[in-house]
């Protein structure tokens, strides 16, 4: 008999996730945290943001496939049981990301806030424009999602460059890596932008001293711009408000905070024209579009092919 | 001796092109529009919507070359002399293009506008997404610009097609052409971006007829949206404003008008979120780009080559 599903979504909605299972694979149980009546057929556990004790009485748990982008939520988790762990990769979810991290560039690149407001003071006022030629975008984390959207800002002539761990190769984009090359890296770009995953090594990167080896001398004519859609831990966000009041940044666009959703009263709401705020919306995940893909696995796996994608749980990502 | 250059750069400031043009040809003769102290001398006339007269008295004129995307303005000036018409096309253009129009496409299939307001007002609420590969996106004029744009729309994943005069061949971009594709093209797009040239077929094309004729059943969850950079002629305004307001147009980003600038008391600019207006600003001609290029081709014809990117009259483009 196939092996049950053990179903937990954390703060997400579970019915949507129901719905895509049961219409993928009808005959194999499913069983939605808190309502585990049989822990032990559970094969499979399918998690975002887990809460404490959904991985105790699973003696038969095979693997555990994490539901969104990013597995911080499960390295950082006490009491992880020793199966193989699975990341979503799927064309979907790097699109999405794609698409968001293009749009905030070109947001900031070509101005649009400013042109927001004077469409609303019906003002015909033409502001000077570099060329993308002229503008370094830096990509840091060039996983997946960053060797894609450093490709894609690069086919629109920005001059890119990658920041990660290990060197990386994608035709056009310039690599840094480690801690020797962060320095470098940080100094020659104007638009930075974070993709990184949140390890020990990452947390609050996004700080006051980054934020003062940025290029300040760049052909935007402003301060340099952050682009964060990793995860809110990456950031330190008073440092962001004092870095957009005392001129050391001249924009950000955040998808991401340190607690979501983002209190009403944060200062980071009111920074004004040249922050953009989105509600952790960049790359959100379809069940529809990523149940399938796990379903795979989990058939290719039962027909006794290897799992792919696992996390590397010594680098915690 | 080599011959000179007349300038005639109708509402653009003159400076910036007169220094573009003595740097790189020290050697050469300039007059500047209207100081013609010596016609017989003009060999090339540099200009951009050049006021009447500019031609006459050049009895010994080679070639016009025009400084902007378009032609539209010189094509239907009276008195054209009979010689040799240069577009621009330089691969900066393109580049400046592309960004604005992809620029537009992803605010309106992000909804960037609805979260602007969402964070005016600290609210964190996540809007329904499709999927780029549910969105269909069509290119009217797939000239230089056009095929560009839909390549980067392609890639960032939305379903792309281009309509044009004759068939198009960009990868994975569906073709449509000429009077009897336009229908099955408009009955296909959920984002109509316009780059076309204004020519008496293409001139108001943008009208509620055409309007109706987008799908109304797409993956945006809105009305049709259109995007125009093209010419200001191509659109009919007062259709566009009753399209928005009584929903048959779900969005719309405008470049370019019917008459420009953009007088204050347009209602275009009160439209409300879902318009997004900007000061002809999509693809400016900066002079220090375009100069060198047409400085080299003059060299190249002096030096016997023919001349290239030539304007063809009798399709008005």
């Amino acid at each position: 008999m196939a092996g049950a599903i053990l179903l937990a979504t954390g703060p997400w909605p579970a019915a949507p996730w129901i719905e895509a299972i049961r219409a993928g694979a009808p005959q194999r149980a499913l069983q939605v945290w808190p309502d585990v009546t049989d822990p032990a057929a559970v094969s499979y556990a399918f998690v975002w943001k887990p809460p404490e004790g959904v991985f105790a009485r699973l003696p038969n748990l095979k693997a555990v496939f994490s539901l969104g982008a990013g597995v911080d939520h499960l390295v950082f988790q006490k009491n992880l049981p020793d199966v193989p762990v699975v990341r979503v990769v799927n064309p979907d979810l790097t699109q999405r990301m794609t698409e968001w991290v293009v749009l905030q560039v070109l947001l900031h690149h070509r101005r649009q806030r400013a042109y927001d407001v004077s469409q609303r003071e019906g003002h015909w006022r033409e502001l000077p424009q570099p060329a993308a030629a002229d503008v370094r975008v830096g990509v840091m984390g060039m996983g997946v999602l960053g060797r894609d959207a450093a490709e894609v800002l690069r086919r629109l002539g920005f001059r890119a460059a990658g920041w990660s761990r290990s060197p990386s190769q994608v035709a056009g984009v310039e690599s840094f890596h480690g801690a020797a090359g962060l320095d470098a890296f940080l100094k020659r770009t104007d638009i930075l932008v974070c993709l990184l995953p949140l390890t020990p090594e990452t947390r609050g990167i996004l700080s006051m001293p980054l934020f003062r080896k940025l290029a300040r001398d760049g052909a935007l004519g402003r301060g340099p711009i952050i682009i964060n859609a990793g995860r809110g831990g990456l950031q330190v966000e008073a440092d962001i408000v004092a870095a957009m009041e005392d001129g050391t940044l001249g924009g950000a666009s955040l998808d991401v905070f340190e607690r979501e959703p983002l209190d009403p009263a944060s200062p980071l709401w009111r920074l004004g024209n040249s922050v953009v705020i989105t509600p952790h919306v960049a790359a959100t995940s379809e069940p529809r579009t990523i149940v399938p893909l796990i379903l795979d696995q989990i058939r290719d796996f039962e027909a006794g092919k290897p799992l792919e994608n696992l996390v590397d749980l010594t680098r915690a990502y």
